[in-house]
């Protein structure tokens, strides 16, 4: 078979990508792979307009009857949730089909059952586009790493919250202006949640933790905090550290186990994570051998996570052709076994920004807290010529674990003066 | 076949990490992979110290033996140079056994013959270890990039030379100084030109662009300039436009053909290139769809390029596992087309650093050639206390093309008062 015919079901942003990346760039796909890619069928509940279906290709509202089609030997699942879409790829493995999805909503929530499916089935489910868009870091820990014992993944992995957080800096707006600049520019949903509380950030980091340590691990369990809460105040603080903010996803494997993570971190200026600004994305990897890699580029967007679709389906097309398709081995899905969560987490300095009504005594009842789960103060500084009735002022610590400076917020925050909940970010 | 047996040949540096990363992590590898990797002989022509020698392998001094032997399914060259190796890869591919090879010299001087026969005999080369160390760059341009048509490849491809250059601005030292301390750290080899004249970075620029833009390429037709030309002076005066200077080689896809080089860049602090440190390499890709994407590590060293090596190996042993090991298609190999060389190169900005014998109206006839060319000055600055016997001044110009800043540096090359030749920088 050289000519193998893909069926997108899901034809919004990511799918109408993917077609037109294979139409315009078959000749060229064909040269490299020595196959033919076609698209002969797109579903999509709402109807395709008419001038985006492509040339030749069947329309229907059911994704049932697409993945039925005797006319599709590759489904490729861009519908996004996890109800029809789980439905989908469930069906598309029962009835022999490889199958390439963009969502990692799905993987993070239902990898086990449908990577044991494709195994069961010798199947491949390609799903490079899940994570961290047009970069191929799923592709760089499956097969580059294959050799090497990864000791940490961290990274940023949601280009919307990335976008708010830079242009809050660059501009020096407040996090309610960004956040509609960002709307209004298409990279943030109407219900923003899923990016900017982290969310989208924690099902990515499930899949790369459980593919770089190999073991299962639920969503549930890795503690996520997004930038809700962050402010214009905190932004210029970080300035005066020399530093910026970033939403970042980190799973570390120490001895006492896995610690795991997505939350705002304060990074200096100087460091790699600070040079990743707008909608981009960027994920490091820490090995035995290898050392720290890198890996940047556009996080999200049809383009970028497009060719990461049509870069599964020319692996799987390649396979097709030679008769040669298989279920591939993902490490960390199936019959792995648990990933251990490290209950004692490593000391790390952290950023505290209080708002309070102003009263005397403020300070030093604060300091009596902090002093009493014996933290010591790195740095205290109060902004001049703010309102009485929200005063901000910011702390740093020095190295603690997460439990003892969680414990002295649990008593700060209910202080009569305090306006609303302690913010605090991780310092690097 | 769940046991693929491998062979050594070239027992230095890269061989004896890559049979320590196997030993180390068969189990790893085999859990992943479903494949135990086994080194049953290694080879060197001086000989294998006692307690280098892996378990249970065989020694030869002679790589025919090592290629011949009924112990080996794969064949691991790691020896480096022309001669030998692309006898043992002919051979090797002869005899029917995969190879995996670290030589960016061999597969950018015989990399035609070498993937054609590798196609005659339908057997793979694995050989991401030849470029960027453990960077997969190569794999991410030939599986994750396959739909995507590339536009520009560009990148700090030699570690040695970045390690020069870092240590020259973080110190403030001299070329000489900071080579000799590489040479003492193990970084640069006793003759360091294929490191620091950028012939490393050509071989494996060469190997990029050729994969990237799907044509062959001859390294003698790629220009090449290293950094011995290099002073603190320069450092400093980069460091005065917000700048520093990195090894570069680039190859980009233009209307005109393909502008390929490799060369010092004089490039802004801001940016990604410059946050390239030490011994470590970045690549850079541009796609039409994939936008620009940063691929960043350690460029060299026994643990990232055996574990590129390694990443192959396993590769290969999966599919001789499945009985299903064949060539791989490397774009730009072996049959296809030249890459067409752009002849109107685009106008850049240029550094131009003169050292002079101290004489009146040396800046007015300077300024008169550059004139002349129609090029306008940007910036000009002459340091103040220096040696009158070897005064240097510093002149940077608004983009025009190479060839009309060569011609005004042939004219001003040839004047009495110059010391050495003009050092030439592209700015970014």
């Amino acid at each position: 078979m050289k000519r193998v015919r893909v069926g997108i079901a899901g034809f919004g942003t990511v799918g109408q990508a993917t077609a037109e990346i294979i139409l315009r760039h078959a000749d060229l796909i064909e040269r490299r792979s020595g196959v033919r890619l076609d698209v002969t069928a797109v579903c999509r509940r709402s109807g395709v307009p008419a001038d985006r279906i492509p040339a030749g290709a069947k329309v229907t509202s059911d994704w049932k009857q697409l993945v039925q089609s005797g006319d599709v030997d590759v489904v490729v699942e861009t519908m996004g949730g996890t109800g029809d879409a789980l439905e989908l790829l469930r069906s598309a493995l029962t009835q022999g089909k490889p199958v390439v999805t963009a969502n990692k909503n799905l993987l993070a929530e239902h990898g086990d059952e449908l990577f044991a499916l494709a195994a069961a089935k010798n199947l491949p489910i390609g799903f490079e586009a899940s994570v961290a868009g047009g970069i191929p870091i799923l592709r760089v820990i499956h097969e580059s790493t294959a050799g090497d014992q990864l000791r940490a993944v961290h990274g940023i992995l949601n280009g919307t919250a990335n976008y708010i957080l830079t242009e809050m800096e660059s501009r020096a707006i407040e996090f309610d202006e960004a956040l509609a600049e960002a709307q209004k520019a298409g990279y943030a949903e109407a219900d923003p949640s899923f990016d900017i509380d982290g969310l989208d950030a924690r099902d990515k980091l499930c899949i790369l933790a459980r593919m770089s340590f190999g073991g299962r691990l639920s969503v549930s369990r890795i503690p996520t905090y997004g930038i809700r809460q962050i402010r214009a105040i905190d932004i210029h603080s970080a300035n005066r550290l020399d530093s910026t903010i970033r939403l970042v996803g980190s799973a570390e494997q120490t001895d006492g186990g896995l610690e795991v993570s997505v939350r705002p971190w304060m990074v200096e200026r100087r460091s790699m994570l600070a040079k990743v600004e707008g909608v981009n994305n960027a994920v490091f990897l820490v090995g035995d051998n290898i050392g720290t890699q890198m890996f940047y580029g556009r996080g999200a967007g049809g383009g970028a996570t497009g060719t990461a679709v049509v870069s599964d389906l020319v692996e799987i097309a390649r396979d097709l052709a030679a008769g040669q398709v298989n279920a591939k081995r993902v490490s960390g899905f199936a019959d792995a076994g648990e990933l251990k969560i490290c209950d004692t987490p490593r000391p790390a300095s952290w950023y505290l920004r209080l708002t309070v009504k102003d009263q005397r005594g403020i300070v030093a009842r604060v300091a009596e807290v902090i002093a009493q789960e014996d933290i010591n103060i790195e740095s205290l500084e109060q902004e001049p010529h703010m309102p009485k009735d929200r005063l901000s002022f910011v702390i740093t610590v020095q190295p603690v674990s997460e439990p003892t400076i969680k414990r002295a917020i649990d008593v700060i925050n209910a202080f009569d003066f305090m306006v609303e909940p302690v913010l605090l970010l991780r310092m690097e």
